[in-house]
């Protein structure tokens, strides 16, 4: 039962998920911790930011279309914010909001976890948020040889210029080491769910596929790749460990293995 | 388990107790209503308000020492607020705050449902916000012999004044058909815990004995009430009766009574 002592973490969103309010609060049981965690849909930004200070909240979560607007209302910018200029995390510290980016931690977190080469080629599909904190990553991870693939050939480029990266409208007749899919290509409900983002010659010649789209868990790109004996990164690995990151940097416990995969298994059984 | 979509109501005091959480809750279990409350202390009452407003939170109590400032801060006065310049509580309508205050309204319907004549006279001890309340909701009653009995003559004279009272220093030799408490004379845990807040004589000259003073729900007034066979009425009465004001403000639903007792007591039980 719910008493008064309970910290709160919230998330904001246009349109929220019942993802983070069912993997924090299963955590938040598990770990026996006095905290609650909601998804909010706000009908103001700056005022449920104001809501966050005053009402003394501690995390945020903070998704479409906040990522950018944000940053104006917060007091401090972590570096991994400030690597993409957008904020999906703030953490309220004894009032002082600082700002972080968990996707960014998250994508990078699992480059290096699966070993990728910096020498490796890469194709990058997509131009949105998403694909930003996904270039950062890579090219913090020191990879070089990066093709940005996007048909809006204004935010392609400008997203390519910025991390000193190639551009192309078409991903036809491409090939990578690394290819990486940052697009609504294959995302469950979309009007492109059944969509294969990149060629069968491409998957083919790769040696790792990296859908970041995260529903379903199995989209045809990590089906593809699976099936070709690939080294698989899925973006319900990434949707995952972004929640966890979030979860240390509010609570400063970091669960178990089989904590964050009960966690996980418990938002996914909806 | 908690989900994205539940509706959240709050309470803002420098120093909350768990009564609305545990009451409030407990009749959203009872009813089956997708509805959280918390008790919040807040860093800064204009932040809290809004986030009030920008996280779409549907009802706010605003207990001390909020109950004045937080009338600069909403979009509308309800007459039970204004009747006394006071707000404990705010509904959301879809992004305007209007205030009420249910203190008011509890005592109004205590003074009606026991029946209390207006012709009778009546010894208010006390002059704080509660005080106010009710002293108004006597006023509003049509009662006219009410005298307040206050040590802050300043206070004192001013409550007298406002409603059309009289005002004394001391309740020493005082009597009156109705004995009303509203100083923290009895009040549990405090530096008068023990003390009995009308002389003796006073309470066997008395017909009816009303403590505001809400916890111990048995204070010594109303034990010395009870003893002499008085009508009792408790603060006890008037702090469910205000919280079951604001339950239905909020949700539009009244509940029964026994749904209300069992929510009293769990309240208590803590």
């Amino acid at each position: 039962m719910l008493n008064k002592d309970m910290t709160l973490c919230i998330s904001l969103s246009a349109r929220p998920s019942n993802n983070g309010t069912r993997f924090h609060n299963h955590l938040y049981e598990a770990l026996e911790l006095n905290w609650i965690y909601k998804a909010f849909a706000p009908t103001d930004l700056a005022n449920a930011i104001a809501g966050v200070r005053g009402l003394g909240i501690r995390g945020c979560a903070i998704s479409m279309p906040y990522k950018e607007d944000v940053i104006a209302l917060v007091d401090r910018m972590d570096a991994s914010a400030t690597a993409i200029d957008s904020v999906n995390t703030i953490v309220n510290d004894d009032g002082v909001l600082v700002a972080y980016n968990t996707d960014y931690s998250a994508i990078a977190q699992l480059i290096e976890r699966n070993g990728l080469d910096p020498a490796c080629s890469v194709l990058l599909r997509g131009s949105g948020g998403m694909a930003k904190a996904t270039a950062a990553a890579f090219r913090d991870a020191g990879f070089t040889a990066v093709t940005i693939v996007a048909r809006n050939e204004d935010l392609g480029r400008a997203l390519a210029a910025q991390y000193g990266f190639g551009w192309q409208a078409d991903a036809a007749g491409l090939e990578a080491d690394i290819l990486v899919n940052v697009t609504p290509l294959g995302m469950a409900g979309g009007p492109d769910e059944h969509a294969l983002s990149f060629e069968d010659a491409a998957i083919t010649a790769s040696s790792v596929v990296f859908d970041v789209v995260a529903l379903p868990a199995e989209t045809p790109l990590v089906k593809a790749g699976r099936t070709a004996g690939k080294t698989v990164i899925t973006g319900a690995e990434v949707a995952t460990l972004q929640a966890l990151e979030q979860f240390v940097l509010y609570t400063g416990i970091r669960p178990s293995a089989e904590q964050v995969r009960a966690a996980e298994e418990y938002m996914r059984a909806q």
